[in-house]
């Protein structure tokens, strides 16, 4: 059993464009508690007032504990006057970790102070947390540099927080900078000299961070910190998302109680409340780690399962994904439209038409790679059977900035026609496409109720080919919910506005279908 | 001497969202050229049109060599008659990189042929390009996994390769399932059995490409094949940017004839032509590779140099970044402000108030890291040192479809003053923002001639809560140049077109700025 250990909350939190609202963090740990992670390390609350008041309260949670960070006592208090670890006492955490020097050059140039002070500071700070019912992690920062350095010091580092009644020790490769192999050798010496669990905390300066996790745990660490999406100061902290399953699917080792069947989702509503996109090529949670466009490959793979994959998505909860591209062939657009509908798939016709389409689409900037529902109403529009359910006959947006230094303001105005029979209506917006928007679903509710229930849940604006600035295409992906389900529809043009009308439009047409089809 | 062979254009391309002109395969192969890698597998020339016209005839390169890439010839023809291996001899290529199977279970199921005959169809193949004059390296497709299910067997294909007159071998790892350490052994073993050199082909699919690649020079490799931005399909192929400075400054090998130094540029150039957005978290050539943001940090960092860098970024060609957050102190600022101006930042009281405004605005969704110019803006009008080059009164922007199925068009009135005087002027565009972009220069040309010279390099969009959906905060990046530099700024609102705005009146106002400042 390996016990991990989560910092998106404060390691990660040093990440470029990161930062939390107080609601963020409580669903984050709900999120990592619900995944299984055994140790959520949730904040620093002698650096933020905003951290302490999270952990002033204990959380409810069904399997993780809460951690609080901090540092060991400054040189010049004690550990009763010392506000950082005062801070972590006042938290209802029940673990706290904290980080410590471990050679004698960081010692004088940067807390100065001797390495003996240094060591008692060590002993010092654990003892008081211990006695105060705090389990405690000794974070061992720059262990790998400092062991070179002085591999007998770094060594009794650990040992004053051992003997002071750590629960455990973490080497923490706080650069990233180490090999795998040189920390495996360490982390085999340190295992021999100590008698508590030892852990590992790597950063992905090397690009290593990952391989040096999955040796330090063969070297006999037991315990891996990291975050779920690998966000974290540089280059990032060790990704849990990719180390788990290595750990659990190659390595044999058990965590998160054998289940990785949430890792996909968790990792990416994780990645949602952190605000960042993560890349589509992430091992293992990447919406692209199972995808497929050659058409070898898709070939190759209806012929010889597991052919180009190295492990099954179901297990970590992510899906395989036959990507259409300008490139793919008949397989792929066929394969795809078996996932929507299996009586269509079988008309070859439509498949020809179809992909003659989709590489003309493409071409243009449209991918339906992550628009699926435009891949639907473009293959029913195709095969004539998408019932005409609106058209938007005219539209003209107006945007001004009155006067000098005054705020903008943006409208639109629509006619869209339902069975003969027109509607006009204009709205205001916070931005053009708003405007257009809310025009648009004003104008429909005259007709279908039903769109009332629908809402825009993700808008995403790419420049295609950015060296054209602002002429450039651009492409914007939607993402629809209508509380019941999701769908994803896409436009492109060098215009951004046409752009979004045509996803709208897609938007509003699939969810009519899709009440209808289901009514059927 | 490591040998380092990109597949950008062959592997790379099978990445997800990447295509490319003729163009952008010549400027990725003189880059490439020029960077000093050693071999440019350019293409599938039986696979693709335009890969067999790219390679048709030679391009003329000062150390690279090019290379063809197909497969073994197909059990149904002879060397003589099969497609891919004369598409191959038709190139000007010097180098062919054909792959082939290495399991019995492979020729069988995926290629339809009897194990004996597979290896038949490798010795022929390598055979037929050897004596027609192509240096061969043979691909040894899912090497890893079919080494585990027939480690006999697939000796005898690299054997097979060997006698026939290859190179070189390479051992790939096809789907990206291999732990390092394993593959370490299989490669040991494999350079005792063969006479000719052996390489090493990962992919990223447990993200451990990097570790692989370097684990298997350890055991005794001597060629890496990879693509420079990691670009590939499903989680990307082997990162070189990655690996090089890893060969080079970790393990004492040589790549790129020991100079690293443009690293950094040439892979972000290689990105820039892929049109994809290189994580900033990306190992040493990443804008956030060496960037720091923690108060503490930045601390530390001035007092031990390298105490959170494990290489310094001048010797990959990168630099440090003082990241500005919401959450930096006005040590971040003013680090910030010395790198601008050294006598700007001597001043405490400015540092202070900047940094007030900083915050505010990266709260309202402005971020300055990538925005140097707007950066240096604030600064400027924060002390009041900014001339005033002109204001911008007022605009209106106007979109429309005039009737259903037209196409859109947008069209843009402003109003500027310069100095008392008034100039309106209009423009019509490819969008809104091009609109306001050409009226804005129309209008400012009557004043600033030097505005001629400048012109958009890049624009970017960042939707910023995105659970807004049309309603969101948007960012937009604005990156400029006039032929002699470039500079960044940056605007956010939840409306696209103010957001643009602000970032196109920063951008011509540096311009105006920085010209005058040049002829001081």
């Amino acid at each position: 059993m390996i016990q991990l250990l989560d910092t998106t909350l404060r390691d990660g939190a040093q990440g470029y464009g990161i930062s939390f609202s107080k609601q963020d963090k409580l669903r984050i740990i709900k999120l990592l508690d619900k995944l299984g992670i055994d140790i959520i390390e949730a904040g620093n609350p002698a650096a933020s007032i905003s951290d302490a008041e999270l952990l002033a309260k204990s959380i409810p949670l069904s399997h993780a504990r809460l951690a609080a960070f901090g540092s060991t006592r400054h040189k010049d208090t004690t550990p009763l006057t010392d506000p950082s670890l005062n801070a972590i006492l006042n938290t209802a955490a029940p673990v706290a970790v904290i980080f410590g020097k471990c050679s004698p050059s960081a010692s004088v140039q940067v807390i100065r102070t001797t390495p003996e002070e240094n060591l008692n500071m060590i002993f010092q700070s654990v003892e008081y947390l211990t006695k105060n019912g705090k389990t405690v992690i000794f974070d061992a920062e720059h262990f790998f540099t400092s062991y070179d350095e002085d591999p007998d010091y770094a060594l009794k580092a650990l040992l004053a927080a051992q003997s002071a009644g750590a629960q455990s020790v973490c080497l923490c490769d706080t650069c990233g900078g180490t090999l795998p192999d040189r920390a495996a050798e360490v982390v085999r010496e340190v295992c021999k000299s100590l008698s508590i669990p030892v852990g590992i905390h790597a950063h992905d300066d090397s690009g290593l961070a990952t391989a040096l996790s999955l040796a330090a745990v063969k070297a006999g660490a037991t315990s891996v910190q990291g975050t779920l999406s690998g966000i974290g100061e540089r280059c990032g902290n060790a990704n849990l998302s990719t180390i788990i399953p290595n750990l659990v699917l190659k390595m044999g080792k058990k965590c998160l109680g054998g289940d990785l069947s949430q890792l996909t989702r968790t990792t990416r509503a994780v990645a949602e409340i952190c605000n960042i996109s993560l890349p589509g090529s992430l091992p293992f949670v990447g919406k692209n780690a199972f995808a497929h466009k050659a058409g070898m490959h898709v070939d190759a793979l209806s012929k010889q399962k597991g052919s180009y994959e190295h492990v099954d998505p179901e297990i970590v909860g992510n899906s395989r994904k036959i990507l259409l591209s300008e490139y793919s062939g008949r397989v792929s657009v066929s394969k795809k439209l078996e996932g929507l509908d299996p009586e269509l798939a079988k008309d070859e016709e439509l498949a020809r038409e179809l992909t003659a389409a989709v590489k003309q689409m493409e071409h243009d900037g449209f991918r339906f790679e992550g628009a699926d529902a435009s891949f639907e109403l473009l293959a029913l529009r195709t095969k004539g059977l998408l019932k005409n359910y609106f058209t938007l006959d005219l539209f003209k947006v107006m945007e001004e900035q009155p006067f000098l230094g005054a705020s903008t303001n943006a409208s639109a105005m629509v006619k869209i026609t339902v069975s003969g029979q027109s509607e006009i209506s204009a709205a205001e917006g916070s931005g053009p496409v708003d405007a257009l928007d809310k025009a648009m679903r004003k104008a429909l509710l005259v007709f279908y109720p039903a769109i009332g229930s629908m809402h825009l849940s993700d808008f995403k604006v790419r420049v295609l080919d950015s060296s054209f600035a602002t002429g450039a295409s651009v492409r914007v992906m939607i993402e629809s919910s209508d509380g019941v389900s999701f769908w994803s529809t896409v436009g492109a043009s060098t215009d951004i506005i046409e752009a979004s009308t045509i996803a709208l439009v897609d938007s509003m047409m699939y969810k009519l279908y899709k009440d209808e089809k289901c009514n059927m």
